[in-house]
């Protein structure tokens, strides 16, 4: 490395903002330790991504990531730009519209990754540990006002759906009481203002994008024409990356007014579990929280009904979805039966049924599909 | 981890069959052991894939594997569901279409990933070990009634041509000695019923779904308006991951009833050859078989022709397709140069020949092109 | 491994050319030594994006990468096939074209890669190293006949803008005195004959495809209809994998004559500096160069505004760009607000300004995003 000092003048520094604090400490309390540990959790969760790992380092770095999200502090909120004096009205549905609204908790639950134990499409034990219990993080619905919840806590979380001109209405409450962080919901597709976003920003993040253990938050979010399609919602909190691989996600279906919804429909997203989620050594492959045939989803239908199939990349990993006997025509009106999606993109295939049988849908990366990320397609006559 | 019996409560179990043999012993005398083998490999290719892995590791678990697979006995089949106590006629072709018969041995072959031992676009010795030759398993053609191999085994496998409204009838033999375990073909793209679906289900493995070694099967896949277009085939037995790495695959081409062929056609298959395939310590980035320009495909046109390179993903890994001094429109109608492909998905880049000279098409992930995912592309004036 | 030679026959070998040399010693005075450590850097590569590699030997892989490169000799050119024999005009502006002339100069300088040391987004000191300098490798542009730099050096290199008719002359000058090796320019998308490729290519390589140290050439390329859009350049020299990810790459913006340029347009190369490239020991994840919100571009615009990012995908990874609070349509005619962008492909997001406030755009494979890879999007109202 040649340091010579006349070289330098190829460097070309961004301006400096006005505001001297940019290089002095936190507003937020949290000291330098807590920060390195944040902030280093991209570098964590890369090395994670790209490497496989060691476990047991993810599991460190977990931990200390956690402990640092929990000692993060309510931002203030500044304003150094213009864009950050701005205010915003809640957003109204349009004349025909309506509000749907939605009540939502963040928690942390016990999950079982696959709770036969069996792959059925190997006719096998599920290989790994025989305990393969660890805390996820889902969101669960309610009934209005938290009333009791709806179902069982599920991974992904609920599905939110509104026609154009509607808004949604989420009512979201942290419920939890182990991770002790702070977590969001940010949606993807639908409009928003700053406010809704759902995201933190650091000094910049706004009402929306830092819920507190126990605080409650009402998201509104509007159904605009070019939101019409299957969208990804997840936690963009403080500590996000963790949390969403812990199963902070869920989808919003945005229709057309009136449109009617394919006669089968499902959301597929195509994620996994790390070690530093699990506390295993061994990544998980997985399809809406669960690993293996008979354990993910056995979505069924009828030849003759319209199928929708609406597949979301939930981890860092790109992926390509298959159906076994059965082709869809995309956007471009090219016939495909396996086709790529990426981290928090959402694919569909939708055809007419037309072929009975028992029909294997998987990820195609071979690594994936045989380590879980594969289930039953079952198609009466 | 807390283990707080209370939170259980959160799970949320699939519904267990009634046959309590769910969870029970394997129906095909193959002891956990083998079965922990078998289930492993998803494990072990994530590994090899996601991390590059520890070469004498892979090596290690694809002999498990190997052994594992060998013992799978044949599936007797069981009915749990509705589905599987379906029956299926032979699918006949259209009228005015006609059944076009393949015969295909799948064999295992000594293979040299690279034999001039020359990368001709860095002018260098091919680098890694001076002996490149290993096991490769291979789909080769046969005249009828598989009296005499056609031509030379060749990785990818022959090329299935059909037009809509026909019916393809492959008779495959597992012709193989040496590695002793079930192989298949899955077709994408084509119809088919269960039946000749080609894949390994374990319980619920249907006839084409296990050819032992020695054993022959004929399927019957269908063009249907579809399957226009070029789709990859493959091993989907139970061990079809490594199978697969070795070798087995092919593809199938669909054009509608009297459509002219591009006058210059190329299945190109991106995909490589790992530790646990070649015995070697680096990964082989592979077009058809071949490492380095040379020895991968040189392919040759002249200005004024149609000419059609059907790309398709064959390995774990996400490429993107480049070829120099060229462009093509894609389905949507955008010119591009440079296009991604996933595991097993087809890019097809088609463009009327209009500029003469020595070009590369390479894939343009550059460690993936810089250790032999590279060729030769003349033009002629 | 079984070598009974009887099975030897499976072997398919290619042709091998009359020309006895190709098997024999390299026409350049490179040693084998010196070609092994050439040809290793794709398996250099290979470790390094897809295990993380270790940082330790990365770097001596890239010693040796370098070394080798600074003895390669300019090829003599050989002719062994008669596309290797054709020669080619220089191509000149179509009628009511015009010849668009660029100065670019390739220099080696030092940068940093976060010179705020901040990231805005989290509200915390960048991670890793305090001292973040190290020497990458730019495209600089000139004014005429190379008088003066115009700017400082960034990366990515100049924008080169041409319509349809035009061509670009790009004078280029290999202007480094540190790595001592030759480098070249090669552009995707317009069209050029093979002199103008900007290709090394071993034994038959072109004029345009060895630039050495002090060396100038004027390359000249089509803008043709096809070549309407926003393309990558970067090196294709010898040593172009380990250089183009130090920094040498631009892009090129092709539009039809007369065509109005969107408001706000903006080139958002997604990228990574390894250690190979840096000397630390983690991988950064940078857009244009730069890593974590504040260092990366804060781009700007206003309601109403038609904008335009073209994102380009620049290193060995695949990534997904998302921007809050806004979606496009596809060239298909889907709306999204997160797509896939393969290495050196372009993803074009423009859309109708209509939403004002602090947004962020990053790329949606969390560990990108969190080391680095987002930045600031304002939109006054």
């Amino acid at each position: 490395m040649n340091d010579d000092p006349r070289e330098r003048e190829g460097e070309q520094p961004p301006e400096l903002p006005a505001d001297g604090n940019l290089l002095g400490g936190s507003r937020f309390g949290l000291d330098r330790r807590g920060f390195l540990a944040v902030g280093g959790s991209g570098a964590l969760f890369c090395t994670l991504a790209v490497t496989g790992g060691d476990p047991k380092e993810a599991r460190r770095l977990a931990r200390a990531a956690d402990a640092a999200a929990a000692r993060v502090k309510q931002p203030q909120g500044i304003a150094r730009d213009a864009v950050d004096r701005l205010s915003f009205a809640t957003p109204q549905p349009q004349p025909g519209g309506q509000a749907r609204e939605y009540w939502l908790q963040a928690r942390s639950v016990v999950w079982d990754y696959a709770p036969t134990g069996r792959d059925e499409w190997m006719g096998a034990r599920v290989p790994g540990p025989r305990k393969r219990r660890f805390r996820a993080y889902v969101y669960q619905q309610y009934s209005a006002g938290f009333a009791a919840p709806i179902g069982h806590p599920a991974i992904p979380g609920p599905t939110l759906h509104a026609e154009v001109g509607d808004t949604l209405v989420v009512h979201f409450r942290n419920g939890d009481d182990h991770f002790n962080q702070a977590v969001t919901m940010h949606p993807h597709g639908v409009r928003y203002t700053p406010d809704y976003d759902g995201s933190y920003f650091g000094d910049f993040t706004r009402v929306g994008g830092f819920i507190a253990p126990g605080e409650e938050f009402t998201y509104t979010w509007e159904a605009v024409p070019g939101a019409v399609g299957v969208w990804p919602y997840h936690d963009h909190g403080p500590n996000h990356t963790l949390n969403t691989a812990r199963g902070l996600f869920g989808a919003v279906v945005i229709r057309e007014r009136g449109a009617r919804a394919p006669d089968v429909e499902k959301i597929v997203y195509l994620h996994s579990f790390g070690p530093e989620v699990t506390g295993f050594d061994q990544v998980v492959q997985c399809i809406n929280g669960r690993s293996y045939a008979g354990n993910t989803p056995t979505v069924r239908a009828k030849v003759g009904q319209d199928v929708a199939l609406h597949v979301i990349g939930g981890d860092a990993n790109f992926h390509t979805f298959h159906i076994h006997g059965h082709r869809w025509t995309d956007a471009a009106g090219v016939d495909v039966d396996t086709r790529e999606v990426g981290p928090f993109e959402t694919l569909t295939a939708r055809f007419l049924e037309d072929n009975p049988g028992r029909w294997m849908y998987h990820c195609h990366v071979f690594p994936h599909q045989d380590a879980g990320m594969a289930g039953w397609y079952l198609v009466d006559p």
